[in-house]
């Protein structure tokens, strides 16, 4: 499989250079003080996503690991059913956008354009609400049975304490959520930053699936609440186990539920509580 | 103006009493220890906006105050010019899913099918991904001059105070976002809450639309990081400040930038950081 990253830059040195973080000049009080400062501020831009030739949406971004991001959105998505769907993913930076072109299997294009038709047949001539709440596709497969860490806590508890050693990203900025992937014992391998909790964790699918790590070797943990998107995301690549910083949402644990995902929130160092 | 909340539930008692949160059975772990649990989780629902007959939008919504969630939508998105453009507000709420009905003007609806049309046009064919970039909208009209409050420190460091006391749904969540609107001395008049941090500010912009407060009367203080969105949604209904909790996106900084809406971050109670 070829994969290419091209940057086809637009503005300058300085676009080709991104690194997810922008560099502005603030004014900082404290108490009854104020100065200048210069503040580093987390990088948040709109990314068109064209698949074999069409737009298929615009999301906003950190840009970077736009490649992971897009291969891994194509998954989480159902866009494809496995990487080996895709062909080509072609990265363009411009001065105030990005834009990805994946090239994917014609058999998944066709049906990808298949749902496209539905959806548009069905909005555009006053389709009820509900109609349309019936295309949100809430009701996840079954996540094949999978392991989990043996010492959930210890697992937890080790994650927790390590993740923020690589929230580069976050310690510079104070504005963006981080997914990470971690073994069994709660060792972290991988870790992605964007201004979007979902964008992160399509980041970090889009690695693992580059590189073939299987779902069934780890759990994700993330910075973040747990809400629909993570959980619906997950289970559709197959990832067992969801573990999140902040606190989860209805429809995230119904979901959870449904599909098999284990989910676990408010994960600290001593402690965290199991929804599913 | 008419304005209906009709609740035609299909889910019995329980949906008509919805809150915004649910009561759910949980494991809690601390330390080696562990023992089954009530959690009161934050509400997460789709919510189907129809206008005037026709689908518009599906969005992720915490279900109280939806009456107020879709004027302020219609208001932030420039569907409408004005809260006289809304005719009636029609809430239905279902077992898993929430319906608002708008009527709006018909010299708006018919600038909104307009709209929508150039958008079907232009991607169910093979549109570039910058064109579609360009249907974005990111360039934001410049605010009316209006006034700030006249101590910045004050008003932010009393707002912050004062902020977790009206944040009812958070203290027994942890999993929603506020938006509060303030007097210039950091009084807090009103606020929101919903698992969207846009959701929250538009909920916030409906009710004061609704009572007829003027968006040159105080400012908007928000729980959150402040996004693209928050930036561009305040400038479109002439919100001249936005102080946040937490960091700015650099879009958001360029947005303000553009509208001449004053945008401080990090607001505590003994310092801010100003961004435009």
């Amino acid at each position: 499989m070829k994969t290419t990253i091209e940057r086809q830059v637009d503005g300058g040195a300085e676009a080709a250079q991104r690194t997810g973080f922008q560099d502005r000049a603030v004014v900082r009080h404290r108490g009854a003080g104020q100065g200048a400062a210069r503040d580093c501020v987390a990088e948040e831009m709109p990314l068109a996503l064209v698949v074999n030739g069409i737009a298929h949406v615009v999301m906003m971004v950190t840009p970077r690991d736009l490649e992971a991001f897009a291969v891994g959105f194509a998954l989480t998505e159902g866009l494809v059913d496995s990487r080996k769907q895709i062909y080509d993913a072609e990265v363009r930076m411009h001065a105030r956008a990005a834009e990805v072109e994946l090239t994917i299997a014609q058999e998944a294009f066709l049906r990808m354009k298949g749902r496209r038709r539905a959806l548009a047949g069905r909005t555009g001539c006053g389709v009820c609400g509900i109609e349309s709440l019936a295309l949100l596709d809430l009701a996840p497969e079954r996540i094949a049975p999978a392991p989990l860490p043996p010492d959930l806590g210890a697992a937890i508890a080790r994650a927790s304490r390590e993740l923020p050693d690589h929230q580069a990203l976050m310690r510079s900025t104070g504005g963006v959520h981080a997914a990470a992937w971690c073994g069994f014992d709660g060792a972290i391998a991988a870790v992605f930053e964007d201004v979007g909790r979902h964008n992160a964790l399509d980041k970090l699918v889009g690695h693992l699936a580059t590189h073939g790590v299987g779902p069934d070797t780890g759990f994700v943990f993330m910075s973040s609440r747990a809400s629909y998107e993570l959980a619906r995301k997950a289970a559709r690549v197959g990832i067992p186990m969801l573990a999140t910083i902040s606190a989860p949402s209805s429809l995230a644990i119904d979901i959870a539920d449904q599909a098999g995902l284990k989910l676990v929130s408010f994960c600290r160092r001593d402690g965290f509580v199991e929804y599913t």
